[in-house]
């Protein structure tokens, strides 16, 4: 295309400092280099953990940056060596790439990849994006934009810590804690899974609607008791739960998931981004024979299975709908705002405040 | 036997409160009822466990009590619907039991028994016992009780805990922290697996030697460094070892022990036993794919495992003798001192002030 080889200049939300407002400012895009392809960034979501870098994050990579990770776009242009796109081609950035020739990316037991780069994390609030081709999944070309951003991040990552990362066998008892976007996708993981109860648990009781069309049978709010949830779970399900997915970033909460699991073969899953405090538990959780675990993007394998699940997600879906529901259950059940690049401050307000679930910002590309 | 169904009086050595020296004592022992079996034990040892109780421990049965949980013996008598053993068998107790009926037993993932109670922990610093066969190993005839009383906890604890809980496999890397009979145990486990590399690490260089007797292969003391010796264990190895496991019961090492995992497929198992403080750790170190677990009597099935290691053992350290020592590798290894019952409170000054490795005491029962 004509943009290929050329420095582009574009309007991108920029963070300046931590808790400021976002600022849209005008930001040079380099050409390509090397193995790199330039994507129109079409839909992003906005995900807690963009809040994480704003107000808590002591472990990334500082300002100025560009945040957002849960996008979807369209290739503008490649540059050498890249074998994988085309212009024209739809696709997801990645914020864990996938080499596919490092001993990880080998080994059919991590998602990591050696040559994952951080910086790939901060990138998507912005019309126009580089980055190199091992961190790009392909979708189909008629992969809706608006809603499959969405898989880029929160719904690979709840969905994939029930099914791939916990392992939620048929006829178990699950706990998800925190319902958001990444909770609501492992309630629906669990559903999917066969799960005969799935607690859904929130101190925002409104989201337990939404919940139980997702899949969940049975909802706890835990202020509402004058004991800890873990004990009211535990003797609820005789001993405590099968499978706990810890889905909010709150290592009180991921103490509380662990505390939740039946002995023995009780597995707790932390599925929320945390990495400013301690994780902490009595030794005799783990000597009870209960797993500790943590998942990232689900434990899917990105690049390919992100390809794949844009195809799976649907089937799942639809299987899931003849099954549990009269209406049809999309992506869109994830979506509650969309609003334009421009509005995003009002976005991260929106999710400051609790007033959001999840939803996906349109970004217009508007080259300079 | 003339004592059976009859109240038998014998001298005990009884703790009665915590940090007080041990008191000899005349106690009575009630006959064996339903299921039960009078043992007179012949030769038990020390554990730190025993330490933790007396000294630490605040979620014991309290005091009085008669301490000790790693012995052999004699079947003296038993009582109504025993079907597993007849007097004169030689005999282990064991502090988990395995009734081999409820859904713990029944389930190969794990060693815990629903019928265990931990008053089973606090008997055998006493020539006589009455314990139901649920928690009582058979062992061979011509068994040395002297030496395979150590099998009742030390050394299959640190040795399930390389083949079983951890899963070492040919080639790794391992580190063993905390070289006790625990630690040594763990040292010849990772041995016998295959490990290529097994750094031995303890603040007591003295121990050295004997780690690498049973196939240690490299030393660390952690106060000859000026950084973490997960640093330095990081450095040494590419980023971290394959398996980690911590021996000594320290909630500090324990996360050490878990940052000197490499990531992926790190594997860091819990050994020492202790409750008293929370285990933490940075999100990032399970984030990163590392496991975090705890091994409770090296994974075995108590009863029908102990029976076979007592044969096993002999069997594996033979071969270990024939690949790596032109000399004889027995129990004795682990035994620094032989006692009296009588001399009990010896044996815990010397543990408690580390002049000791591992000993046993022999009690020579004594029926008044």
């Amino acid at each position: 295309m004509a943009t290929a080889g050329k420095v582009i200049k574009c309007r991108a939300a920029v963070a300046w400092e931590p808790t400021a407002p976002l600022m849209m400012e005008e930001i040079e895009v380099a050409p390509s280099q090397e193995g790199e392809i330039q994507i129109k960034v079409v839909a992003t979501g906005v995900c807690h953990t963009d809040l994480y870098h704003l107000f808590e994050g002591k472990d990334k990579c500082g300002f100025p940056s560009v945040l957002g990770h849960e996008g979807a776009g369209v290739v503008e242009s490649v540059g050498p060596g890249v074998t994988d796109f085309k212009p024209g081609d739809k696709a997801i950035p990645l914020f864990l790439s996938q080499c596919g020739e490092c001993k990880f990316c080998k080994c059919p037991k991590t998602n990591l990849c050696d040559r994952n780069n951080r910086t790939i994390f901060h990138i998507i609030f912005h019309p126009l994006t580089v980055i190199n081709q091992i961190a790009v999944a392909k979708i189909d070309d008629d992969a809706p934009l608006d809603r499959v951003c969405l898989l880029g991040c929160s719904i690979s990552t709840g969905y994939g810590a029930a099914v791939n990362t916990a392992g939620v066998i048929p006829g178990s008892v699950c706990a998800v804690f925190g319902l958001g976007a990444v909770g609501l996708a492992a309630v629906m993981g669990c559903k999917n899974a066969g799960a005969s109860h799935i607690f859904a648990v929130d101190i925002n009781e409104q989201i337990f609607e939404k919940a139980k069309i997702f899949g969940a049978t049975d909802f706890l709010n835990p202020k509402a008791y004058n004991k800890p949830i873990s004990e009211v779970l535990s003797e609820m399900t005789s001993g405590g739960v099968d499978f706990s997915l810890e889905c909010v970033g709150n290592t009180e909460v991921m103490r509380t998931a662990l505390e939740s699991c039946v002995k023995v073969w009780g597995v707790c899953v932390l599925v929320g981004w945390t990495n400013v405090k301690d994780i902490s538990a009595r030794p005799i959780q783990l000597i009870s024979g209960k797993t500790w675990k943590r998942s990232l993007f689900g434990g899917f394998k990105s690049k390919d299975s992100l390809t794949k699940l844009v195809l799976k997600a649907r089937t799942l879906l639809q299987n899931w709908l003849i099954d549990y529901m009269t209406g049809k259950i999309k992506l869109d059940e994830f979506i509650t705002h969309k609003m334009s690049l421009e509005q995003v401050n009002n976005a991260v307000n929106l999710m400051k405040t609790g007033q959001w679930n999840i939803f996906s910002l349109t970004s217009f590309c508007r080259i300079l």
